[in-house]
């Protein structure tokens, strides 16, 4: 099977073969049909974080394919099923995070395309109770996106607090954000959506948002507060500037969502403000297998659009210089079938 | 009556003879038993914070005594009742943070010793809808510190998500965490002290916390994390050292609240952990009218003890200097009686 | 000014001139533009409930029109503002309930065109702390009903514990249900409605439920409990059948929520079921004012249709008839322009 | 082994050799220490509800041993551990009950001494994910009450909503309900215990009861109304009479916990009452292992208190009569060692 391999920090993937793996007692092996590419892999690629993945290793945590075969212990899919592989590729499923539905904290978890070989590759194993299924009539190729950029901004959409009588800001409408904003919306919330482009204040104007801020003439912050301010700001533009326009759109009892994962990054909290404010910050960190299922449910009913562009995995190189230089609309999809 | 007055941020406070004032409609006169000396009130004295009083101005935010008259408009508190006057003098009543339960975000209130005359004397005026109901048996020298101190901490612990089966973790066993520490206990939580005197760490114990840490000879956060890590910590330590070690004592998905108000002071929050463990950071302030009328029913209760120091009104410059030295335990009560 | 006014439970209501009234120092004056009929004014007018008005009395608590005249003591609405008048005519601003959040549950709550006289007049008068403004934009005629059907089932749908993820079934699509149905999606829920009638079965299509029951041919628990159950049911029909079809349509977990006001009417609930399967069952009366203002601002960005028909003040007599015969489609609307 | 055997719904139990089982790969044999007698057991035994267990089978699901052989696939526990098997025999990890911390609500879950044996035996086999550990200092005959009575109403009074500032009401202190009471204590309420016997309201008192009603001669709705209403009540009685009472004393907005599982019974709602105050009626079964994990850790902490009497198992019939005859003032634990 074709795999897109990190050999190294510091060099290029490189496409080669590889034998098609076999599946241990409780793996699934998955024939790849769709595979998402998240900037999480590039991070992962150059070992930018403090803990690092062993190469060689396969990235990709936005997988999409077809189950093949099944171990014996493997109880709750089959053959034949489409499913997904999400950054989750396993947890240990009886810590109190786990039991308690937070099984994304749990600490002996696994991560695809990181700690274990992810899909970017024709074929990939995941651990049968965590992949998840993707329902009747899902394009796959709207499925890869929706299991990391989508679920990751559903949570923090979730933990936001958004709901009708809410006004929830999301800034950066890109690969991440244009999910995030209709999952605002679709929580109920009145929507702010600030960008930096032409394209994404347009798109963002597509998806429904209720007021969009060009933060490139527009002081963000006044601009939201003039509208009664945010009861919630999911932000996922990274950058320090960016952070604090968010944290000063907030109205009294705000919260401020943090979800994008800069490798160093440090938001200065004033602590008079937030305590007389009453604002609150929340770290949140993708989504759980229920989670993403109801990601999946959402896009089956209609009630999302996956802003998104094909790909081969032969172009992987390439496609992360896109990325880097912020040439991408929204998301790219590797087609492997 | 006597009074004791801010003439200037920079001179100390006269304690002077006023008239006593005349109840407007919807004010109460209160002839004032017991007033609690908070470390706001030097703040307030010394125009620390960003918005100041306007001298002269009378401090006080702990008051409790007798209503002696009241207004025409007055409904629900009537005279001879015993009252506490509260940081909160009063709010709009109408706004979304009002009708929501969340008065103490109002943002037309006024503060009891700060934008109005406050309990440092031996009447005050207050409006006659928010001064809070002392209930039969409640010493009144205890009533006057849970009505900031006590209201303060019981709201920080409520929004830490303490309860069974949750280890919350209160640093600084003074004025505000020995009430931290029992309310924390009271909701049910296996409970954490951590200070750095010998006196108050053996006070801890007697409170009932579970553990103790002494921060000059322990590891904070090391300690914490061995016995699982916290879930919740209410840092009342004014230092950036403290709130990080707190930080860092909260085991995945935990809370880190934000109680004291420090003039200046930053959080450096690091984006990259607080999004992989799922932390969150939340400013609480003070508490509301129910919150305050829970607190003097646990008191009533006999659930919570108060540890406070009598002082006289004419001391107030001296009691000042004690607070500033550090040198007072727990809490300084004015005994107007 | 021309009002409806119910002298006696057992006689048909005179519509008759009165004068136009004068507010006291708390009250405003209000020109009512429209003025919603809701069942509850069915129930006002023959004394069917165990608390009874005392006639003469003006039945109405959908009232909107303009403030003419304010009293000496309204503080937070001007003459010449668009509000409405709801059934919370007031409530007493100072026990816990109202301090709370929760002043629809204040013992001492006047209730309009009931213990108070309402809306069915060219004239009222209303307390000038419990109108809510109706922002620019929202046509009264639409603002009538959301007064009342619009805030009480948007606060049913509130507390059933809609969001995205969840299947809520609203059974009896008229002039509740309509509204019941559009919040549980603006909410984010997969939403099923059920009813008995062919255009309502068609409405309920128009306004976007995912799947239509039509409870005369099909068995509305086990068509839902196909689609794997409902984690909540709003039952606006008043039937023990139509509670039951909701209650048995839930999943384990689920939520019954009840809001229709029957005289009688007694829910048996099969308590081992209900203990095994972790049901909820919950009673949801009207709204607050900030439940309503998010009525009307979901409204005011286009997020709901009301559906309503214009009638003149003096048919009211005839206008019960309708509804008592179940003639009407949603919802009847008094139009006093 | 020995083990206590029901061949038959209408015969006693036999206690009988039987060889010691070998576990499967995902199971762990526990040498029995303690197992508790709870009213289902007798249940069970009867086959008195609608579903019903295989004959001949072991009752017990208040099971607590110490692990004697794990099977290959047991990765949570290990041998010398001394764990708990409680009713949850085990579930199927997967679903979107289990994925969200409701496992007690999976479709497929299997139950100790009803579905698959259980404890009133010197060994039983468990499911090693679903075994709980018992940690050190917890006394084996503490912790089999604590299985089921400590867990079932731990989740009881956790969904009860009791927290500082509640008053929970707790009818029926028996082998449930005196540990309901600590726990709506430990959870910070102010408690109401309600009984009909002189021991048990002694208990209570002792337990920390903040009120004692004697239900022979005081009416409970109405003692409690005076002191302002049950923000909870806990009915564990297990007759209409006293769900009803239990319903009346509630406070507008209050909640109603139903935990005993009667073959049959029917709670009538008033529809009309439900609404206008705000109630809410749940049903609560048994506790997830991280509620049990809190359970233990609470006894360890010394936050509770076991009232339980030792029986051989051999007098297996003779305590089903006793408990039937109402005889047993708190819980009757089989000792084993």
């Amino acid at each position: 099977m074709k795999a897109a391999v990190v050999h190294s920090f510091t060099a290029p993937l490189t496409v080669e073969d590889r034998p098609v793996p076999e599946p241990g007692p409780h793996q699934v092996l998955v024939r790849i049909e769709a595979s998402g590419l998240c900037h999480t892999d590039i991070h992962a690629a150059h070992g930018d974080w403090p803990v690092k993945p062993a190469p060689p290793f396969v990235p990709g945590h936005e997988g999409v394919g077809i189950v093949e075969a099944a171990g014996s212990e493997v109880r709750h899919v089959r053959v034949g099923r489409r499913v997904a592989i999400p950054w989750l590729a396993d947890a240990c499923g009886r810590c109190d995070h786990c039991v308690s539905g937070w099984e994304t904290l749990c600490l002996q978890q696994h991560n695809s395309g990181y700690s274990v070989d992810g899909a970017y590759a024709e074929y990939a194993l995941a651990h049968g109770d965590y992949v998840v299924p993707v329902p009747d009539g899902v394009d796959p190729m709207d499925a890869a996106p929706l299991s990391c950029a989508g679920v990751t901004t559903y949570k923090a959409v979730k933990l936001s607090g958004a709901r009708p009588g809410t006004r929830v800001l999301v800034s950066g409408i890109g690969g991440l954000g244009h999910l995030a904003l209709q999952y605002a919306r679709i929580f109920g919330a009145e929507t702010v959506a600030v960008d930096i482009t032409d394209d994404k204040l347009a798109l963002a104007g597509e998806l429904g948002a209720d007021h969009v801020i060009d933060a490139r003439t527009q002081d963000v912050a006044a601009e939201v507060q003039r509208l009664g301010g945010a009861d919630a700001a999911v932000s996922l533009a990274v950058s320090n500037a960016s952070f604090r326009a968010a944290y000063d759109a907030l109205r009294r009892g705000g919260t401020l969502v943090l979800v994008a994962l800069p490798a160093e990054g440090v938001l200065e909290l004033p602590v008079f403000d937030t305590v007389l404010n009453g604002t609150k910050v929340v770290g949140s960190i993708v989504g759980t297998r229920q989670d993403l299922a109801e990601v999946f449910r959402l896009h089956q009913l209609g009630r999302t659009r996956v802003i998104r562009e094909s790909r081969q995995l032969d172009e992987v190189n390439r496609c992360f210089e896109e990325v880097l230089a912020g040439k991408v609309t929204a998301r790219l999809v590797f087609d492997l079938r």
